[in-house]
């Protein structure tokens, strides 16, 4: 028999499903609506219908596979409790019992778990990823937020009531941008891609940089993509952006040093295809700002997860981590 | 039969040596002088023999104790491996083998472990403090330096290579203040003993306070004890001095609970005598960096450790703790 996991991310939209095997491989994938009524039970039978497809599907193309457990990953999403708490982009309110509701459809899965997204991809990274055979190392997921997933001795941290791993609002600049969160500073402002459009703008008006390719675009139109691209194309303006992303990131990443003295960190997310752009900032800030007995030792790596199907293939993670157990 | 274990915490001058019992009571202790000759095998020969002598002692006071294990503070102490390394504050160079070189002298005790001295800190705080019974707690000492221990699930946390949890290196304000490190903005040049003279005397020169006590004092000649007593008495310079270090450990403890998600962070060290002082601007900076779901739940508190005797006590927890395992 082929052991194989079911991966779910939940987002603000679409709920992403897929069957993945022990190397990470997704074998078959599809696609809900995260519903926007907020009836998580509706939702949950909806999800269930569509695992339950998927696996049908799974067994079509290969009869010899074994499903161990459901892994999912959800923005606000709590191990403890199986639950997602007041996640601001989800139409769900106040605390919705996932797991509780999921495992009514599946009684003989031991294995179903949940964890917020940036935890799903540390342990993806752990389970099939760069980070194999790492006891100690720290995940940042780099998107419309920042997230961290934190591993100490071979398990993710989560903290006295679930919500560890939140380096995104660790505070980089005392009295700076103001972050989504409301307080003021915060790594995520400087470093998603919101906070990177929001540097290209710093600099426009403090170049004048009416030559910038990036001048043509207004605030609400400008994107990560337009400013990776325009760095790509040789601009000025566009490569800034990156090397004071690298240098604000880097500044994050020492105090993660300075707490957990990880072997690694790995980072995930569009602006890691810029490559060097943006590492080799990261890595020189994070070196200025570290102890003598940290210097040049801990290793700054791109996540391994392939980018398209890396939420899946996080969450599917989940469930072998606690076949572990 | 009683059972006690040694606690030893080695400084740059003096070596002091306890044996305590379960509840973290000291039954006799000594000191010797750390050597400032850098022979470390003719240094743990003198400390062996002292603990030989005070474990003789506590024998003739209460002839029903067993000793069941020694436990090491030193700055620079790595759990790992057994060894102090590259201590810039000791006259040993280079890596010292102090647990090895232990157990030559105690073969018969299985439980002889050493780490650092904020580590010891954190364990004594687990094991005989107000962490009893939490599994999930940070402890940051206040002192000539910053230092931290971090607990995770009940464990201490060593990270990669046993040099977690130097939490008085993250950074603070970015290009500010020199740390001794040679860094700029890290917690310690702001929060420790030091830091808070270079506070004051910021703050003399800001307000042109002729009128302050503290103006009677050279640079080199100011202490934390004169500012302590200043404030006491109702000096505004001494005072805000007490403010401004609590909003700036507050920053600091945010960013460590958005890593970690402790149950509490417990406090150190001198300031704390300050109580309010000290503890009220910490917890309304803490709270004005924390994301929503950490407000109003994470507890400040003041170490249960009594000063005089903590290091020692701290130190001898982490016999107990090795038993554990």
């Amino acid at each position: 028999m082929k052991k194989v996991s079911v991966g779910v991310d939940i987002g603000g939209t679409n709920t992403a499903i897929g069957v993945v095997d022990e190397l990470g491989h997704v074998l078959t994938k599809d696609n809900i609506s995260t519903p926007d009524h907020g009836n998580i039970n509706q939702y949950i039978d909806e999800l269930a219908g569509a695992i339950k497809t998927l696996i049908t599907n799974a067994k079509l193309m290969n009869e010899n596979i074994e499903i161990v457990g459901i892994g999912v990953g959800a923005p606000n999403g709590n191990y403890y409790t199986g639950t997602i708490e007041y996640a601001p982009n989800l139409s769900f309110k106040g605390v919705v019992q996932v797991v509780r509701l999921l495992r009514g459809h599946f009684p003989d899965l031991n294995a179903i778990a949940l964890t917020n997204d940036a935890n799903a991809a540390a342990i993806g990274e752990m389970i099939y990823g760069g980070a194999k055979g790492m006891k100690n190392f720290v995940m940042y997921t780099l998107g419309t937020g920042v997230g961290s997933g934190i591993v100490v001795n071979g398990d993710l941290v989560y903290g006295h009531d679930g919500f560890a791993g939140e380096c995104g609002h660790t505070t980089l600049i005392p009295g700076g941008r103001i972050c989504g969160c409301g307080a003021h500073g915060h790594l995520e402002a400087y470093c998603s891609a919101p906070g990177m459009k929001r540097t290209a703008f710093e600099l426009l008006a403090k170049y004048n940089a009416v030559d910038s390719p990036l001048a043509k675009y207004s605030y609400n139109e400008l994107t990560s993509k337009m400013i990776y691209d325009a760095a790509m194309d040789g601009d000025k303006v566009a490569n800034e952006v990156f090397e004071l992303t690298g240098k604000y990131l880097g500044q994050g990443i020492a105090d993660t040093i300075h707490h957990l003295s990880p072997e690694a960190i790995f980072l995930f997310g569009g602006p890691l295809a810029a490559g060097d752009l943006i590492l080799k900032p990261t890595k020189e800030a994070m070196e200025a700002h570290l102890l003598p007995i940290f210097k040049n030792k801990i290793k700054v790596l791109p996540s391994k997860l392939e980018a398209g199907d890396a939420a899946i293939v996080g969450a599917s993670a989940l469930a072998w981590k606690e076949l572990e157990k």
